[in-house]
């Protein structure tokens, strides 16, 4: 894990179970899609965060993005573009949330506080700048977590202990692509 | 085009020619990636810009996007996914970038300030706040050209105004995709 002195330690997890997969609200596993995990990838690396956590418990699809990790880090993409590589390098598997959390407890030895995304306000939200403060302050992790499909299931929303709201304009649309809302809110914490 | 009392009239492209395609420098035209189209769409609706013109010359790839914004904006796909239709609503296929400015001039009434993007620092550099301040009082309409491959060609950058500088977190790494840079632009610009 990438730390710098005056930097809290921040991971963020691409959340593809429990989510809600329809627009009718029922909760299950989406599929993984491997331009996701390039643009997080690139988006955390830019904004100095890590690791980025792939939560998916369907070993087929960890079969599959463990193929594209190998290509790009040990195989022939590694020569053939080095960025991406390097983009690459802190994504890690894992089968669930708990997996992730447990593994980001052992790199920096103490548990996250856990940050979701959610459409309304409710008792647990937090705004970015103040969000962005309390990473500053507080010495402990954080886990980000980004649900794909229509977000977060319950299951899910009920670990977190912050939520941040959706990433509005000055309109009412509100249908960012989780790729791009991803690379906004990392701006927002930590873009200069 | 949309646009509101207390905000200016400011319109994106997404350049396919003339851009530098490779990383020996040629300059040609690139592929249209159609989940650029969209995700660039959901963007410039978020933050209220319009409208987005995709610049391309090839027949070919003019008639694959046209395809894709009929099937989504009157087609199919216009009653199952009605947030997509709302989202490409705006979307104008260009020819050319001078035929981008041709018709952003028809709709505003008068020639924009053209905004590209630049790795280096130079004389027609701008920062973010700047441009905002600049957008909020100047009158006039603006365009802002994003290059795809590895950026606008020479031809392309000679008819900016301005340039903003990449966008960079904390770190060295300036790898983002298109569309998570657009996104992030954007929310620096208009988002609240």
């Amino acid at each position: 894990m990438t730390t710098t002195p005056d930097r809290p330690r921040v991971a963020i997890a691409l959340v593809h179970f429990p989510v809600i997969r329809d627009r009718f609200g029922s909760v299950g596993a989406t599929s993984v899609t491997p331009l996701n995990v390039h643009d997080l990838a690139r988006a955390a690396r830019t904004y100095g965060v890590a690791p980025l956590y792939v939560v998916t418990p369907l070993l087929s699809q960890q079969a599959l993005i463990g193929r594209i990790l190998s290509h790009y880090r040990e195989g022939y993409g590694a020569g053939a573009n080095p960025t991406r590589a390097e983009a690459l390098r802190d994504v890690v598997l894992s089968g669930s949330i708990n997996e992730a959390l447990d593994d980001l407890c052992r790199r920096t030895g103490g548990y996250p506080s856990v940050v979701g995304t959610a459409a309304r306000q409710g008792p647990k939200s937090i705004g970015f700048p103040d969000l962005a403060a309390r990473m500053r302050e507080n010495s402990g992790s954080w886990l980000l977590l980004f649900g794909t499909g229509w977000g977060l299931g319950p299951e899910a929303a009920a670990q977190c202990d912050f939520f941040l709201g959706p990433v509005r304009g000055p309109g009412e649309f509100n249908h960012l692509p989780v790729r791009s809302a991803v690379a906004v809110i990392l701006d927002r914490l930590f873009g200069k």
